[in-house]
């Protein structure tokens, strides 16, 4: 089944936009949302809105709609906050659960600000904890048994490699190590089996694939079975079990809302339910197909048209997520070119040319045209332009 | 000089909105700035309005617009996360900085997710650090040489009784404890001095006094002379010296940059951003004036016209923030009859009727008419209607 729905966002004229892995298009129903939201919500309502328009049950209703393309359960996805904090709180949790073990694994391929986080947590907690950052390929023999907790990012931000969110996970339950995963790259992009995986936690954000706009709120899972068992550390009111008791001491709430910590973003939570709009009545098996069509169409016209450039994703589409990327030493001029001709796709240093894929709004006539600009840019050194040389601040 | 400025905000027919000290109103220029956020920079520009938009600058330009309004000096107001994470960002630096004592000061009058986030806190550290809460009339006796931070909140959120910030920091000082100031109901509310104060850190949220909008983000104040000092611990690539180097290892922004964490609400931020604008010109002198009025007038006919009442605040509006608060058994359904009504103030746990007063919004015959209304709900036991007896789940 056909997966494109155009008409449901607002994409600009002359644009082909390969950069939904960093920041999805408007989806049509976020923007008359923000104007409720804004106009009526909060200018007529005010403060009576928190229960004229729900604002209270806000964030678990849009938990629960994330957890739909997560393969997660209801009442088991909170929002809110960035993905750094939501990353912060299942580490916290995890070594807790594992009190004897001083390890974190990583791996160097991992998004820098979770590796921070996890920095930032072992200076905090100073007992001694190490984080360990082997290549991707290495991480699973070095799950031992002096291994708190796994924290990985399923989808490579850089080449889309995508690690086996089952085989790891069951790795790291084999050696008694909790099991994180950062789903930035692969909710709204891959399936993802959050049950079947067995994962103790998930975290991820929603401005990518979900379309959910610039800073949407991050989420976090927490497999129900131990959440009750879970320890916040972030224990702010909007995770206690009466937020308006105004109860001197923190209880927790006896679900996944305990991971709440603040009062919710409404704003940018009400744009982002719109933007969910776009996947209902959605199959992940029907995105991924076409996903895997496009991503598969784009490496074969790149390649044919343009040698100079080296793939730098896994040629296998099983194992690489809904993103391609390219090295070439001047790709940052090179994606600076392609963006001044309409196509849009962007940067990671030192040398990482990098395109999303979204099926909902792009078909193939897209990926051709684009495949077309980037032989062009390449092929006639337009890189090349003194224009395209000079770095922003935001690359 | 008048601070009246009406005409800057949607005031909803027939409404007296004496609840700016929860949530602040819709500002007219920030309902016309999130329509150009959402359709020109996020529709139109996508993933380029970073740099075309500036968004990249927006979290420090609104940091140094709320150091106007505190007292603080530009580049030393950090923005972002909610009000819980800025008091765990604060409080775990501050015990850092006083790595051999283990009691955190806070009072029993203090809002609770302050409290809880101690709570988290001290549970993640797992070293035996205690929290105490005795009450506000107390604190100054409790600062001992043990105490290693100080946590209070500057106006007390049920009767908007004031701590004296000057000389309750000196008193931490004294005993070399650090000091942190919640400033949820002073910014904007009250004038602040943050440099004059000398205390390390200060916290606060912008939806109340500032008219952000419903979970509009954060801020935190680091002193500028210890600012390099502070060990982040939510070390979050936005607080990194160079965000976009993708560095395995964090290394601190040599600034306030450092307390920031995951990628910016910019959308909420764009909002606060154009909410800030009101406060152009104002001198909080003046505003505070405006206030003092407005209150004690309120006391002054509430008293007069409903002697049933009971005062909450304290009566000398120099220790008074910018709210008055009545103990009344019924407070809860009073305060459903006078919103009803149009007298839209708010209830807090077990018997406080709160009224909060904005003078750019409000004026003289507001205050008198509201008092008005209060007589006549409580005079005539309006609040006695079954219909004003059932709780919201937001009370």
């Amino acid at each position: 089944m056909t997966v494109l729905r155009k008409e449901l966002f607002h994409l600009p004229e002359g644009v082909i936009y390969l950069d939904g892995n960093s920041l999805g298009p408007l989806p049509v129903n976020a923007e008359a949302r923000a104007r409720e939201v804004m106009t009526r919500e909060w200018g007529q309502d005010l403060i009576r809105a928190w229960n004229t328009a729900d604002w209270i049950s806000l964030p678990k209703k849009v938990g629960d709609r994330i957890g739909r393309i997560i393969g997660a359960p209801e009442g088991s996805v909170a929002t809110g906050d960035t993905l750094s904090i939501k990353v912060y709180q299942a580490l916290a949790a995890a070594l807790k659960m594992n009190p004897d073990r001083r390890a974190i694994l990583s791996d160097s391929g991992n998004f820098p600000t979770d590796l921070y986080m996890a920095q930032g947590l072992i200076g905090t907690i100073d007992k001694g904890y190490e984080l360990r950052t082997p290549a991707p390929e290495d991480v699973v023999d070095a799950i031992t048994d002096e291994v708190a907790v796994v924290m990985l990012t399923h989808v490579d931000y850089r080449t889309g490699r995508m690690h086996d969110m089952a085989a790891i996970t069951r790795a790291a339950h084999a050696v008694g190590a909790v099991m994180i995963w950062d789903l930035a790259h692969s909710a709204g992009a891959v399936p993802v089996d959050m049950v079947g995986s067995g994962a103790e936690f998930a975290v991820g954000c929603t401005y990518k694939y979900l379309n959910g706009g610039p800073g949407a709120p991050a989420f976090i899972y927490a497999r129900p079975d131990i959440v009750e068992t879970v320890q916040p550390a972030l224990a702010g009111w909007m995770g206690h079990e009466e937020p308006f008791a105004m109860d001197p001491d923190y209880r927790p709430a006896m679900s996944t809302e305990r991971l709440r910590v603040g009062t919710p973003p409404i704003l940018q939570l009400s744009v982002l339910d719109a933007a969910l709009d776009a996947w209902d009545g959605l199959s992940m098996d029907d995105v991924r197909a076409a996903s895997i069509r496009l991503s598969d169409l784009f490496i074969a016209e790149v390649e044919r048209l343009c040698p100079t450039l080296t793939l730098a994703s896994p040629r296998d589409a099983g194992v690489r997520g809904s993103q391609v990327s390219f090295r070439f030493e001047h790709g940052y001029s090179a994606i600076q070119a392609l963006i001044d001709r309409g196509v849009i796709g962007d940067f990671r240093a030192p040398d990482i040319m990098r395109f999303g894929f979204a099926p909902l709004y792009l078909d193939e006539g897209d990926i051709r045209a684009a495949a077309d600009h980037v032989a062009t840019v390449i092929n006639d050194s337009l890189w090349n332009d003194p224009k395209y040389q000079t770095r922003s601040r935001v690359t």
